[in-house]
């Protein structure tokens, strides 16, 4: 495991892995700027909620680097403008908008010392990159009660090491349950279409780390789960609102199978994660280029898949109802719906 | 329309729509042995299980022709071998063996004219690509009724015109209600993964013909039927067993999916499909290279999406139980699981 963010104190610049890259090859991409991170995150060479939010982070740390020799009051206007750009990079990880609200949170209203300031936001900054390891530990800890030994576990999409600063959030209980607890842990990575993430990152880390992991298409869940091949699954999620679990394309799907299946639903993510004073009809669900994404396989097919002008419909998230979750798990402990709205309401 | 298959009565060889190079490019490949027709098969240029069955009707007269000057007893032997090689392509498609049983039966056991036997197989495999075509039209017919006007049909994988010789079976009803009936439908198809038949073969053809069609990776159908875009879902089927529908890999998701939602789902397939003798437990799923298919999206991939040495689970197909299917459509009528063992047992 690598973390996939880092503040390098030397060169007080970002480090980050550049997960466009993989699975071919580990590279890294070194931020400066926080309209780089804000590019970075548009770009998704950083993706996944948690991460996103520590990116954002120190995105702000680094606006305030860049302004370092104005007047307050510009210091101020610059890093609210700052917080824009980066809060208008993804719309629906709600880690984002949390992340950048805890930063300005940080910034006096009154005049004071923007270089004491800027040692303030790295502080809170940094924080955020250790609790979000915490955290995702004790996902891992609370999660890991809920795995049997020889358990095989579905995941869709990438919640793991890669989508944090290290150790996952669907990917944590699996974790804890082999290193902590050494249960033998088998994973489904679903390539996860659009953007293939399973397949590219979920594989990728868990392979790197020798845990066993096996990819399919995401259509071959509902066969695998009538062969008994499958005992969980665990998702991450981008959102979480009273009613609903905001999360990757086909997650619904895959709830909505595995209820058919009586096969447990789980759900692991941070408290940051929740939105419970939202609604599932409260929340856009991000578009994306169906020609790019869909037609081109994100430019790694020689040739498009679908006949020229032809719409492809590109939703990147969809909403799971409570009802088909089995129990959501945070830092905090592990939550049936109900007892979520109880707990964190 | 075109058709996917045809004999050319000049040159007395069979011409094919090369499938593996839509949607870009509509070409054509000329067969004159039954091993090319084999190959083609293998390879996929054609698929689609209607469409499989009369290619090997005409392989076997290409066979019938390449031993015109053997003797009787070594023409049989090369018939059978010729048979054996046809109905070694393809595991699931139970047209496949269907037609070339029908074939076989043509030849007689006793010492005849080998040119006369030959006209007849090519008589036989050409009442069987017109059969085929009558067929598709009733099917159209018979399942137009089910459809009402603005409804928004979900397809999944290509059980269109180019499954077959024309007009297709999944698509026939949409086909018949549009062309026939005036009614407006419009088709969402599936990508269909892993080898892209929605995308690059059923938007191709519908686009082609000006039927309305928009592109979804397979894992967004939840989310269009949770938002109510999706009216009804018809697809095709490779064989249809006593307690199953045996079809590409994901219409069993699909199908959950749909009854969640209390959508209707209709399998729209000939009667030649059947094999009611047949159940799920009796039917072996071919698997193909999950390398290839999956990980290099077959070929069309720059770099592989998967990482090295992590193995891809590919299923060609899945079985659907009768339990999740509303009805089925066939050349005979609109019939529901019960009332179809009923009419053919």
């Amino acid at each position: 495991m690598i973390p996939t963010i880092e503040w390098d104190a030397k060169t007080r610049t970002v480090k980050l892995i550049d997960q466009t890259k993989l699975p071919g090859h580990l590279e890294y991409i070194t931020a400066s700027t926080h309209a780089e991170i804000g590019r970075i995150i548009k770009n998704m060479n950083i993706r996944g909620a948690p991460a996103i939010g520590v990116a954002a982070a120190f995105g702000m740390v680094l606006a305030a680097q860049e302004n370092q020799n104005q007047n307050f009051e510009h210091f101020i206007k610059s890093m609210h403008q700052a917080a824009n750009l980066l809060k208008n990079t993804r719309p629906t990880a709600i880690n984002l908008f949390w992340a950048i609200k805890r930063m300005l949170k940080i910034i006096p209203a009154e005049k004071s010392d923007i270089e004491q300031i800027t040692e303030r936001l790295l502080e809170e900054a940094l924080q955020m990159w250790q609790e979000d390891i915490n955290c995702n530990k004790a996902i891992g800890k609370h999660g890991a009660s809920l795995l049997s030994d020889n358990d095989v576990v579905l995941t869709h999409c990438n919640a793991g090491s890669l989508a944090t600063v290290l150790y996952g959030t669907a990917l944590a209980p699996i974790r804890w349950a082999i290193e902590e607890e050494k249960k033998k842990i088998e994973v489904i990575a679903d390539e996860t279409r659009p953007r293939l993430q399973g397949a590219r990152l979920t594989a990728w880390e868990l392979n790197y780390d020798k845990i066993p992991v096996k990819i399919e298409t995401d259509n071959t869940a509902g066969l695998l789960m009538r062969k008994g091949l499958v005992q969980k699954i665990i998702v991450g999620a981008d959102r979480i609102v009273s009613d609903a679990v905001f999360n990757k394309i086909g997650t619904y799907m895959l709830a909505i199978v595995a209820k058919y299946h009586n096969i447990p639903f789980y759900v692991a993510a941070p408290s940051s994660t929740l939105a419970l004073e939202q609604k599932e009809s409260d929340v856009i669900i991000e578009q994306r280029d169906g020609q790019f994404e869909v037609a081109k396989i994100m430019g790694i097919a020689t040739k498009p898949i679908a006949p020229n002008g032809v719409e492809c419909i590109n939703f990147a998230f969809d909403a799971t109802p409570m009802e088909l979750v089995t129990a959501i798990i945070t830092e905090d402990g592990v939550f049936s719906p109900k007892e979520l709205l109880a707990h964190y309401l």
